[in-house]
């Protein structure tokens, strides 16, 4: 009998239920082949295979952290026997006589074949003005302090759409940093831990006037822009001020169809994005669109106004700003734009390093405007949800 | 007359020291050229230029922040007029008559010739056991706390040779955030802000007990691994626990010519870096080495016992595996370890993504081992230092 609950136990805290059981294995000269009863293979190497042995004298039972170190055990390492065994696979190793024992669901789950990796690719829901507005993610901020699984339908929509709204949140300046706590610790950054946006009369930057801001990205100018922002609205009686949102994702992916040249010299030109400050002076250079090895788009990074001068070689200068004014006309089009008002008690949280963020002009002849807002990293919002995974 | 305090106070912060003057200027389709009195020729495109404008229209007099955006004028905008006056390039532009001024000093910082641009690269100070051990860069915690000098010329080193050693601090708890602090905040993470590295009973990590620590860096589990890494040591007469360092710059430059395909190996296949604890659960996936556009090495991310199970095509297992060894081998050998024994007082800094750190095993039969660690990052790093550089 499988043992599902304590499966892997000295390796992790996951739980690896068993969908599918292993038939049979074929040995090959660098690796095994795993045949499962729905006729999928799994190819395993000895390699692989030797680094992930989860016995207790490989993985710590107290840190959970591996001993064991691969460069020990020679390149050509081969089982002296591999079998099934209770539906684990049981391997005993030539040379020292090492024996691993690996749970059928855990070899599952980590299957390394094509169609196994392409499922677990990440997939995000594009959206734009049309598809948003019919579709805003709306979580009421009682029920998410409350329910764990509120929580996670929460996360999860925020890693995969990038945007939601918490509504009737207590309107208490610092609730916020609570709401925050329910995924993790604060980002800080330069402009603090949870900070003000109102307008001030010394303001260091554009979110503390009162005037229009563009859309962008906050913090292009630091290495790793914050994940998740949060705008909380204490108080909007102000005229204007409204919000506007756009899918950075979709923009990009606009761009590569209509404009390709142009979405290949946003993705490959540098630009310099600079903070300048009394007391600081963040400066940060890399590209607008962040692909992964894929060719994937996972980051934009966008502020007109926090840009220092360009420092490409100067045959791609002109490139770049037809690039970039490209891209800027595009962010400009009501189509791509999600518009809305907070009202106190709103809570806005988007992902900062995809959805580019404006506000309108406002006048505060008729009254306040006073937003809260704070960071909480991507790291974080995943840690959250894979925790919460386990146990809903 | 230049006046050189003044110069661009509307655009930024810095001073620009007028070293060089132009002589003339030559314009052509899309760039103009400026000849300096040194011979050295700068192009400058009209759209660099426009976007550069520094008046008072363009750039907010209060928060040094653009307010122009460059789609807002014709890609194919040309000056009306373009002349030096009074060593400042003078332009004006065709359509709306806008009106530039630039500084000379600015200019000649900003020149994005290949020459030029060569000369900004920022070059590492490499090292290996002979040479840090000759030359191990030393402070004492007092002239470092009172004088911003020698503050500029740690923080310089740090940047530049990634490891130090601060002597004589305070040996009482905390002190250790006043040093931080120096620089700027601490960047907290899931081990805390100031955390205590010591045997504890319940250890979540390899480091919170008393065994041997492999080389490696921390938190490669997280997408910005923590930049600068602080090392307080406030008790250590235990047996055993000597640190050793290593450049992880050099391990790279030796794998890049003596094992090429290992070095492209662990500079493009993706890795997958796991920290599971009981409420956490991070995990980031990338390299080992971070090559810049250059194919410079600007990052290193390894630690043995922080990975998950391998996930790349089955066809580059035994490949990532020959690669992943080597490093490790490489790690290990004494010509690029430096050993060093932490009394109390002792504050190591060195930069957590390039350089790997290690610990022997030690045995509290004899003593205790007490250190305190903090974390500040490179953005906060290289931000002090542009700071001081304005005023020294």
């Amino acid at each position: 009998m499988i043992d599902n609950s304590a499966a892997f136990e000295t390796a992790g805290y996951g739980r690896y239920p068993v969908s599918h059981l292993p038939l049979r294995i074929e040995t090959g000269p660098e690796s095994l082949r795993l045949v499962w009863d729905d006729g999928r293979e799994s190819e395993f190497h000895y390699l692989w295979l030797r680094d992930n042995c989860p016995c207790a004298q490989c993985v710590s039972s107290l840190t959970r952290e591996q001993l064991f170190e691969i460069c020990d055990v020679p390149l050509s390492i081969r089982p002296e026997t591999a079998q099934l065994n209770g539906d684990y696979l049981e391997v005993q190793w030539q040379g020292d006589g090492h024996s691993s024992r690996f749970h059928p669901g855990w070899l599952r789950t980590h299957c390394y074949s094509e169609q196994a990796r392409a499922g677990r690719q990440w997939q995000p829901e594009i959206w734009d003005k049309a598809t948003i507005e019919a579709s805003l993610p709306k979580y009421d901020y009682a029920d998410m302090m409350q329910d764990d699984a509120v929580l996670l339908c929460w996360l999860r929509k925020l890693r995969d759409c990038g945007i939601s709204l918490l509504q009737n949140t207590d309107t208490r300046p610092g609730t916020l940093q609570q709401v925050a706590e329910r995924i993790s610790f604060i980002r800080e950054t330069n402009f603090g831990t949870l900070f003000d946006v109102r307008s001030k009369p010394d303001a260091n930057t554009a979110a503390y006037t009162t005037l229009r801001l563009p859309l962008h990205t906050d913090l292009p100018t630091r290495e790793l822009q914050p994940g998740l922002q949060f705008l909380h609205c204490l108080e909007n009686d102000a005229s204007g001020g409204e919000s506007i949102l756009v899918d950075g994702f979709r923009i990009a992916e606009h761009m590569r169809e209509e404009y390709p040249d142009d979405f290949d010299a946003l993705s490959r030109l540098p630009m310099d994005f600079y903070n300048k400050d009394r007391n600081s002076d963040y400066r940060f250079r890399g590209p607008a669109l962040v692909l992964d090895g894929q060719g994937t788009v996972i980051e934009v990074r966008f502020a007109n106004f926090l840009r220092g001068p360009l420092d490409v070689p100067a045959d791609q200068v002109v490139r770049h700003y037809r690039a970039y004014s490209t891209f800027i006309r595009l962010t400009r089009e009501p189509r791509f734009q999600f518009e809305y008002r907070l009202v106190p008690g709103d809570l806005l949280v988007f992902d900062n390093r995809r959805v580019l963020h404006a506000r309108r002009a406002f006048d505060l002849q008729q009254g306040q405007r006073h937003l809260q807002g704070c960071y909480v990293d991507r790291d974080e919002l995943l840690s959250r949800i894979r925790v919460l995974e386990r146990s809903l």
